[in-house]
């Protein structure tokens, strides 16, 4: 049986795998759970259980592999089977910045096609990418064999495009627009909603700040008592 | 002293409260720890026990007040303080596609400045907003007392761009550029990494279609044995 792996673990792994990324990059082949704790702001006991899903027992004051836990991972992430095809629905400012973006082409999700409702768009291309029209998008899906499609059209659009993408098969949507769209079983989709990184924003600089200010507090009281 | 809230609580609380202000829109006066845990894929003593960090405890069998607890986690998140004053720096496709965004602008983030390396650009307005010259980053974050800077700008310029608003005396950085950028105790930085939700999403997909390949292989067996 499947085991079902929580969200937040699911997060983590994507951030473990970035860093031993970047550690890769920089030539390091060992690294140390308590490191990896550190540059990501978790407990190194939670880094040990978490690479206990994928596998990997560190040796014990040597370390992991960086090399060997970083290809784990991608495994989890499924890298090992072929790179992901991608439609982007909606090819306003943000579905330019996404197929622009270097960050998540790096990964191996390539975009294939792109649609949209606007005629002037449609049989153009971006960045090599055709544009169609929405009624093109089944036919398109499936000859294309495309497995992820990406909605950043407007929220009253994002239903629809939902509907088009379940309809010609699609294996899983990633949702830009604002507005909530029911997930099921069979296709799953991601919310990407920016306003959390906002409001997680506003939490750490409030933190900070409230701790300066009982720093300051605390050293005024100790020169007062002096 | 001021408490350390793991990362993972910041991101509920965010989650709770996207999902209270739709129950409160759908005129929901009370709900369940049950319910919001069946929303938001968490278990419902986890909701119990983060809902304590703000103070609330639900009437056992009654729920919990939609409204004040809405109340509750804004203040956790500070919006019983001013609104928060933005800039953008980098006005390309996901400079703009984020000033247009609906999403952000309802939780009170709200932009009033724009900077810019293009000269074509510098000295317009994009939704009323109006884009500077880097040159001029510093004067203009004093003199509008911007509280966060977002940073849209290439891998290249994103250290220059997070210094120079670090000088102006900025709050707080939201980092979308593909570059990690050193966060400090007194300005915190927090990096949006798109390739993060893809590659969950990739993970869900693979779990949503191994279990589906599970269950046939059950059925069939079962068959079989018929």
């Amino acid at each position: 049986m499947t085991e079902r792996i929580p969200p937040a673990t699911v997060s983590r792994m994507a951030m473990y795998l970035r860093c031993l990324r970047d550690l890769e990059e920089q030539e390091k082949t060992i690294v140390s759970s308590r490191e990896l704790a550190l540059l990501l702001g978790v407990t190194p006991e939670q880094v040990r259980q978490d690479f206990l899903i994928v596998g990997c027992t560190g040796k014990c004051g040597a370390g992991y592999d960086v090399v060997r836990l970083k290809h784990r991972i991608e495994c989890f992430f499924g890298r090992d089977a072929d790179h992901w095809t991608c439609c982007m629905v909606g090819m306003g400012d943000l579905g330019r910045a996404l197929i622009s973006s270097e960050m998540v082409q790096d990964w191996g999700f390539r975009y294939v096609a792109a649609f949209d409702t606007d005629p002037h768009r449609i049989g153009t291309r971006f960045h090599g990418i055709p544009i169609y029209a929405l009624s093109q998008l089944k036919a398109v899906v499936q000859r294309e064999q495309i497995g992820i499609g990406v909605i950043t059209v407007c929220a009253s659009l994002a239903h629809r495009a939902a509907g088009l993408l379940r309809a010609a098969g699609i294996r899983g949507i990633l949702n830009f627009a604002p507005e909530a769209l029911k997930t099921s079983e069979q296709t799953p989709i991601v919310l990407v909603d920016f306003s959390r990184e906002f409001l997680k924003l506003a939490f750490y600089i409030q933190s900070a700040e409230s701790r300066s200010r009982e720093e300051q507090a605390q050293i005024q009281a100790v020169s007062a008592g002096e």
